[in-house]
């Protein structure tokens, strides 16, 4: 039952409130004006299953949560996700896109939380995941300043005064985050493209978003 | 602030139904009637944190969890215990009994499961325990017949009708499941002491476990 296309994974990745939702929503209403076969989920969760550990992941009381659960809690919602809802959507040639995935784990717990995670992460998230791996991946490299407020302003407006769990914790972690995502983007520029979100609008974004998809994939977008 | 001991880690192991809990129980009146410094828990849950794991993995509801979601919630769920119960105690020289630990995970998910995940399963709890081994498994062997009836029957006093999501799984899963304990006893003969339950009472197969702690600890038990 596949298009005859080659399923395709595209991943969106960067810090809480870079706009990494608002550029979900106008991909996946680009996909759907084109009549192009996709499925646009989000992590952690995705699942019935997920959403439930993401309640765990995310809860604010859960304030003494040990590293090595984060990450394992967050590599459990990611295996359901993968082998529920991204694989065989991928096996059937639909384009998959995902606003968050193994990237986050290795830049929020590996390099955010400390370096001596980032072995365990990567090894837990091969295991989580088999090794799927995005053919595409936008980060979205927000300047820190603002970005956090703008975060914890939509978790407050969400009913969680004072933002997540995870938007709680100090600057210093984000700028890691930041860092580490960086890093990532460096090691492995085939599958990044970092678009800087300073100054741009998030339509000036999308435009340039596309512009790559269609250079990377010509018979597709 | 230790007692001048070392610390001692000791699990219970067996399948559902082997009584797990009533020696549990024993041990803990035990303990306390000798004045011993202990601690008892269970897995999963133990913490707070991990109870709201444990109400995720046993949810009746969640038939589709995969095998790799289902191994990363078990062990996200020991991270925590680990860290914020078990190696606390044993550092200040507490004897700590757990029910069920890493050798639960194996036989479940490894041996019961599939042989495929058995070197997933290991893996991905050396990085949640960091290595931590029990000094002495005590593993309750269930005659297969009788047992899996009264696990569910338990639960279902305790308002889970048909018993939790592990309880409900085939007798042929049940059966990989103890086979899979007797062999990791069989490869650990130093660690594992095996009581076959079958036609002893509780307080028989207790009196032999307190003999073995003597045996092992002398000065301690």
């Amino acid at each position: 039952m596949t298009n005859g296309f080659e399923g395709i994974f595209i991943t969106l990745e960067g810090s809480d409130g870079s706009g990494k939702s608002t550029q979900a929503g106008l991909f996946k209403d680009y996909f759907q004006r084109h009549e192009i076969n996709c499925l646009v989920t989000r992590e952690p969760g995705g699942t019935v299953i997920g959403e439930a550990i993401r309640a765990v992941i995310l809860n604010p009381h859960f304030e003494g949560m040990v590293p090595e659960t984060e990450m394992l809690l967050y590599a459990a919602s990611r295996a359901q996700l993968v082998q529920q809802v991204i694989q065989p959507a991928l096996d059937q040639g639909q384009v998959v896109l995902c606003e968050r995935y193994v990237d986050s784990s290795i830049a929020y717990q590996g390099y955010g939380l400390g370096r001596e995670y980032l072995s365990k992460v990567r090894l837990i998230n091969q295991e989580a995941t088999g090794g799927l791996k995005p053919n595409l991946t936008f980060l979205y490299d927000a300047d820190p300043e603002g970005i956090i407020n703008r975060a914890i302003s939509i978790s407050t407006q969400e009913g969680l005064a004072g933002g997540d769990r995870i938007e709680r914790r100090t600057p210093a972690y984000h700028a890691r985050v930041r860092w580490g995502y960086l890093q990532l983007a460096e090691a492995d520029p085939e599958r990044f493209v970092v678009l800087a979100t300073k100054g741009r609008t998030p339509q000036e974004l999308f435009a340039e978003s596309i512009k790559v998809l269609r250079e990377r994939f010509p018979s597709r977008f």
